[in-house]
């Protein structure tokens, strides 16, 4: 039992920032003296229409949107968008390529095998994705219909160190590094991202896309996954997941508080040197990951003892830092720090990993 | 502004039991001692599958779900089963019928239209849906895949006052009456229901499935669209809308201390008396609807004289008589008054139309 709030390193979904949650529970009964909760407006209403305007006008200020590009709120996650991507893009040539350095980026790859052509550019499997292939690596077809990365691969702790080229539309994957870091939105053709990692409560998709890429769904496209329906709809064909636009909505506005993205960037790296300084200085726990490409959201970590490891987890989660457990392909433990996670959380994790080292050296 | 929580009779999303937001606020930072918001807890973790687990066998309870068939907690509403229940279903013949009462029974029959042969098996459309066609007047194929229909018509206030035969399985849109009274889970194939109006926030769809139904979806289904994929996954094949299921949760909880179906049935018959009763008597309003058929969940209600209609909603809404203002397919006035509005809501908007009557007869 804790009374207090605890460090949760939960890979998703995972920490809101504790202001967020506290103007959330203050209003949660009667927001702005409308009388309602956020919960119990109609979508159509005009108090909740304001919210989703401001929402959506803050995302497009902290990421930069620009003119050529919408923005969507969805239901579901990423998963959703794995088929929803192909279904919507893929029409216009029937072929599809995708970079394969991960978990959901193999699996984007295999859902899209369902409505066409699908070639692999790249696949870092080889070194069980510890490392992100450089440009010249990258086998493009110039008659895809677009290029599908992944920007951060969660259970394997690496991130894109750069956009990558391609002469095809550019379709990304954000969900675990989304609103990290300043991003070039303009260079990309679709932006995805699930939003329980930096965004909201898990339930909502975010979608940036260019315009000029709405309207070729294949025929057998549900409504309710067609980019072009939720566009002229402005994500209201149907009833949005109203309650995580209204949580999104005080994340950005908290972001925007702490600097917009090139705070949040400034942080995050500022948050991660305290656990990777340590990293390169021990050698009781190892990073599996290519050092220029470590992920600034998730990391990975291993004392290459598995018994060793369960206890770490164990005692760990009993003084409030939650989660550790790494995924079963990398083992060992996994630190998500999303933006949420304050440096305070660093540096307990760090102390307490030290403790760990002395006890059990 | 409102100091005090107002009477919101929103057709969806739409009021919430004030005792479950009340208990949702007081646990928002911090549930029951883990340190963590339900909105940050890992779908996998062990605290968050006690949620998803109680929740489940509450739903089993209160609805009396057989052993034969599983209930899903699914992204989206009863929009995106318009095209699941398809392309999951429709496989089996090719071929599928469906009864069109209203708007959304009319929206579900088009979508389906993607996916296979359907056939409209009755459709109450030449009087403006103010009424609900007999069993014998259903025209029914034997070779259909399934028969859907959708038993409570929110815009045109008609709620389905039997439950229809068919020698195929039973397909049935619940999103707007589910939950506020006792039905015998057994004769349908499926039901589903978005859980803005009886259950939870908008962003989830319960899906209840005849287990015998799963596993026939089109090659182009997408996996999360998969009932087959949801029923192996336990609703957890991605990560599911956690904090809706939880509130979905508090709401049974809720039912089942207010007596289950079979209490919130008396509730709901002793609200709607309240209004139906005064539209019988006077003489100023007008229902459209067939007295049989009348919905216990959404009331339509008309002076014919638009300028007064207008006035009325005007007025009602300062009084904190909330989102009284008919569809524009029916015009008017539409009370929603879902399982969540309190007898003493109906109290008062019966109270203000006898005022509104007096002062403009």
């Amino acid at each position: 039992m804790f009374t207090e709030r605890i460090y949760n390193f939960s890979a998703g979904p995972s920490m809101l920032p504790e202001s967020v949650l506290k103007q959330a529970a203050s209003e949660l009964l009667n927001f702005g003296g409308s009388g309602t909760s956020v919960m119990e407006m109609s979508h159509r209403s005009k108090d909740f229409l304001a919210i989703f305007e401001e929402t959506k006008a803050l995302l497009k200020e902290v990421m930069g949107i620009p003119e050529t590009h919408e923005a969507l709120f969805l239901p579901g996650g990423a998963w959703m968008q794995f088929a929803m991507v192909p279904m919507n893009l893929i029409g216009t040539t029937g072929k599809a390529d995708y970079a394969v350095t991960g978990n959901f980026s193999q699996l984007a790859m295999k859902e899209a095998k369902k409505y066409g052509d699908i070639h692999i550019a790249c696949d870092s499997a080889d070194l069980n994705h510890t490392y992100i292939p450089r440009q010249a690596d990258l086998n493009l077809r110039p008659d895809a219909a677009y290029f599908h990365y992944c920007s951060n691969n969660t259970i394997y702790g690496t991130e894109w160190d750069y956009i990558p080229e391609a002469s095809v539309p550019l379709v990304c994957d954000m969900s675990s590094n989304i609103l990290s870091k300043p991003v070039d939105v303009s260079k990309y053709g679709l932006i995805y991202a699930g939003a329980q990692k930096n965004m909201a409560p898990a339930g909502l998709g975010v979608v940036v896309i260019d315009k000029n890429l709405v309207g070729n769904e294949l025929p057998v496209t549900p409504t309710m996954l067609s980019y072009k329906a939720m566009v002229e709809a402005d994500s209201m064909h149907n009833t949005p997941p109203c309650y995580n636009i209204y949580m999104l909505g005080l994340v950005l506005k908290w972001i925007k508080s702490e600097g917009g993205l090139v705070g949040m960037q400034a942080k995050n790296v500022e948050k991660a040197k305290v656990l990777y300084d340590y990293l390169d200085e021990t050698t009781f726990y190892k990073s599996p990951v290519q050092k220029e490409v470590r992920s600034m959201m998730n990391v990975p970590f291993v004392t290459g003892n598995e018994d060793l490891d369960n206890a770490f987890c164990k005692e760990a989660e009993k003084k409030g830092l939650s989660n550790l457990k790494g995924h079963r392909n990398v083992g060992g433990m996994r630190a998500s720090i999303y933006n949420a996670m304050p440096k305070a959380g660093l540096e307990a994790l760090v102390a307490f990993m030290k403790e760990f080292e002395t006890k059990n050296r």
